[in-house]
């Protein structure tokens, strides 16, 4: 995190310089949110509905999330984005010393928080020759009966890499057998070139998703938990002793995007597909493994060369 | 919690019938935030102020808040609603084990996070025969080496208690002799009849403060904390792994709802005197010690009669 933060330190001196720097770092959508939605979120604000509300969030919106994930509103819990949500389920599902197990590269989020909740984490290794595919052996082998938790990110952050429909079922598996929760962080799943629709609740995951990808709602803080009655309830405790709710008037413009959601979907997608193949084509003097889904690439420097030092040579 | 769970169902079940319900039991102020705020959180979400930001909050607000606690902007966080800036002081300020201390009748909120955080609940109690005021003995006999956290909830939730600037200051002393954290949780501060200024930012001090009831923006949920800069740091990284920022068309709003400020307050501290005076009438058949800040009023029963009794008699 320190080099991060000189690198962005960096980045605003150059700026105040009046140079125009690409922000390849972020993880941030540049298509908008649809008209409508924003319409909404204003419409609902001045009927007056940024009140106090529902830590489980707003029933109608439930509703229309379980339709997508084929399940209950009772399971379906609304956060301040789906990092909230990650959080609060490893606060609420893991005690200290326990062992949280996710694939790497990995979302530094998920080491972060481990931290913070003193998990102990167990990172299983993925490899560019491999082309990031997971093997069950390699997953099993990092097991133990302290693994409480297991999250799958796929589409996956960093790589863009995908996993298939069989080798997810592969490890939804695994996790029942080891009794470990699976948490799918399903943030860039609309985004996967195969079409996969939304993930369908089942017994021993909690799904997580957002607004912020497919929606270019990143900075709305809109996510969301489907997971059982139970945790949901246990999500809802804590939600009640943090940030109370979700404002009301977001979420109904969040209902409004998801009217929209088929047609907008297809759209980010082609476009997210046109960029990889760009990408692709720009990068091939690194070495890249294709990614199956928008919107990261995760490149590997020849000769093992320094990534930090690269990334400051790039800036400069 | 579960007669409140139960509470709430019956006041559901009976709305559905028709019944107009007048719920004394939210702690919700019933005006609404002024029309440009309204205005300025859709204009700038319509100009694309809706992307990631940063963790700590808007600069422009941050100095802003400084002005009024007469600090820098760099000892000021904002939160999606002030709650969460208390669970987050008491996340990464104690350990499991640690004590935290506060006078009770108390906000149960401050229980609920202890709870989920292993932090033991030290109650310092304060009785209606003393009019909920403290003294230095009770708080002192209360506090062990363990104390990391002490909690100031002035005025009250529940009481509406405004404990004068002596008593707050003699706190202060207690806090900083035993190493203690001392939080103000100044939600209801701007309601207090005696017109106080917004608190100044002193060392050994982290002020919550919040949108919530002074602008009746409840359901927006910005709050924030003012401590020193190593704290501050430390939350900052504990939100960029929960809800990573609080929307920024709304904390642009939130400024201009600042810009307005003193006159603002001036009416609905009026309004909120006006209210508890009636409310000292309606109720002289109970044994109330008069409110000295607005909104709640804490009425006791004659013959220690059952409160929950009474609420669903109330109800019916």
């Amino acid at each position: 995190f320190t080099v991060l933060y000189e690198f962005n330190e960096k980045v605003l001196a150059l700026e105040k310089q009046g140079k125009k720097i690409v922000k390849l770092n972020v993880g941030q959508p540049d298509w908008r949110p649809p008209k409508e939605v924003i319409n909404e979120a204003f419409l609902q604000l001045r009927n007056g509905r940024d009140r106090y509300a529902s830590a489980w969030g707003e029933n109608s919106l439930r509703e229309k999330i379980a339709e997508l994930h084929q399940c209950d509103a009772e399971n379906v819990v609304l956060f301040p984005g789906s990092k909230q949500a990650i959080y609060s389920i490893l606060a609420t599902q893991a005690n200290s010393g326990d062992e949280v197990a996710f694939f790497t590269p990995h979302w530094t989020a998920y080491e972060k928080i481990c931290e913070q909740l003193k998990l102990s984490v167990k990172k299983v290794p993925l490899t560019q020759e491999q082309k990031f595919q997971p093997t069950a052996e390699i997953l099993s082998s990092h097991l133990t009966k302290k693994t409480k938790i297991i999250i799958l990110n796929s589409p996956n952050n960093p790589t863009s890499i995908a996993f298939s429909e069989k080798q997810e079922k592969q490890i939804q598996q695994i996790a029942r057998e080891n009794n470990s929760l699976l948490i799918t962080d399903d943030a860039y799943r609309d985004l996967s070139f195969d079409g996969r629709k939304p993930r369908a609740l089942e017994e021993g995951i909690a799904i997580t998703h957002t607004f912020s990808k497919t929606f270019g709602m990143a900075g709305w803080r809109i996510g969301y938990s489907v997971t059982s009655p139970e945790l949901a309830r246990r999500l809802v405790s804590l939600n009640q002793i943090t940030f109370s709710n979700v404002p009301v008037f977001l979420q109904l413009a969040a209902e409004k995007a998801l009217e929209r959601r088929t047609s907008f979907v297809e759209k980010i997608r082609k476009t997210s597909k046109t960029r990889a193949l760009l990408a692709e084509t720009l990068l091939s003097n690194l070495d890249v493994v294709p990614p199956n889904a928008g919107f990261c690439v995760f490149p590997r420097l020849k000769n093992n060369s320094d990534a930090t030092n690269f990334c400051f040579k790039l800036l400069e």
